[in-house]
């Protein structure tokens, strides 16, 4: 808060938890292909990163880097997963079975490598009893409480549209959840001890909007 | 590049086109309440940011403030969607029309507002002809040509299967679309004078891994 000109502390964590993520998917890909260690400057390369970032983001985590080696990858990989509190698993709870919820039941990495799906609510009887592909249930939105408690629920997810939003938000607060990720583009009211973070989509759009406008200026980018 | 520590810039850029994203809906909501002016204060409130950043961010968009007036929110509304090219209707067109497609599709703010949708594409004939909720049409994948060539489409979404992403992809860029948002969990393979634009939901709950880690290990967050 005092430092000059410093972006707002969530924006700058959020940004830096995102890279962390990034990174920890290249040594876990690294680790697929059997390699054994990484440089920075290999790492910048694979992701269209800067490598002076990366060593500062990493240079937090003590030291991983040997000059003119690199990085141990399975050691990284493993601060990394504690890091960023993935080293065990977390019950997740999707409210909302229609096509987000749906897609979000069964996208990669929702499911797996510390989170778990514990099902899908919703208060359309003719949704309940149906299944995602990948298996995850539609659950009748007013077990809430008890599917919260029973399986030890940390991370909701609101796949509602924009009316339901707070009232899903709040449902779930009140059953117990202290993370919630909501995709409803509406902005949740929030209550301290309860961390919410609001996917906006067209955000996405607007980045490409941008470029486009900036091609069309002839500002173009500067390729690397 | 030079400067010491700096972020890369794509991240830097895209940090900062967000927040202009979320100025620019912050000055929509307080042009349909009818106020006039709003202070570098008062969205910082309201957005939970940095007071300090937004009047760095804005002061690179020439003059809006007056020194304890604030932003006259109509022209700052209108410098953003200039500055973020919304000013101009941008054909968007998505491939891939199983539930992220139709969930998509129907995205508040991903068919208004300067994008329009054109149509969802997939291969599966039991798909084509069906409409998304908001009447978004499944249209077959081997039309791809003729309909970016007739709507002029600028950004393609893959709404796909990471095995598919790639082709899909590349399928959109020899189409003549320059601009993709990518929601396939995949590494897709850059080509020059094309834009990719890459959404990992999973680094959402990673983030929110990292939030509970914090609080079970008693570092929680210092509340504003």
């Amino acid at each position: 808060m005092t430092r000059r000109a410093a972006p707002d502390r969530d924006a700058v964590s959020e940004l830096t938890t995102g890279r962390l993520s990034v990174y920890l998917r290249c040594l876990m890909y690294l680790e697929t292909i059997g390699q054994k260690t990484v440089s920075s400057h290999e790492l910048a390369e694979r992701f269209h990163l800067n490598s002076a970032q990366i060593r500062k983001d990493l240079a937090c985590f003590g030291e991983f880097g040997t000059r003119g080696v690199g990085y141990n990858v399975e050691k990284l990989k493993e601060t990394l997963v504690r890091t960023l509190g993935l080293d065990r698993v977390r019950n997740v709870l999707i409210v909302g079975a229609g096509n987000l919820g749906m897609a979000l039941a069964d996208y990669r990495g929702f499911n797996s490598n510390g989170f778990n799906i514990v099902g899908m609510l919703d208060i359309d009887p003719e949704k309940v009893g149906r299944t995602s592909r990948s298996g995850v249930s539609v659950l009748p939105f007013d077990r809430l409480n008890d599917i919260v408690r029973t399986n030890a629920v940390e991370i909701g997810i609101v796949a509602v549209n924009a009316e339901s939003a707070q009232s899903v938000h709040d449902a779930l607060v009140a059953a117990g959840v202290v993370a919630v990720l909501n995709f409803a583009p509406v902005q949740i009211r929030l209550r301290r001890g309860v961390k919410v973070r609001s996917v906006d989509l067209r955000i996405n759009l607007e980045s490409l909007a941008y470029y486009l406008k900036n091609v069309e200026d002839g500002v173009g980018e500067e390729e690397d």
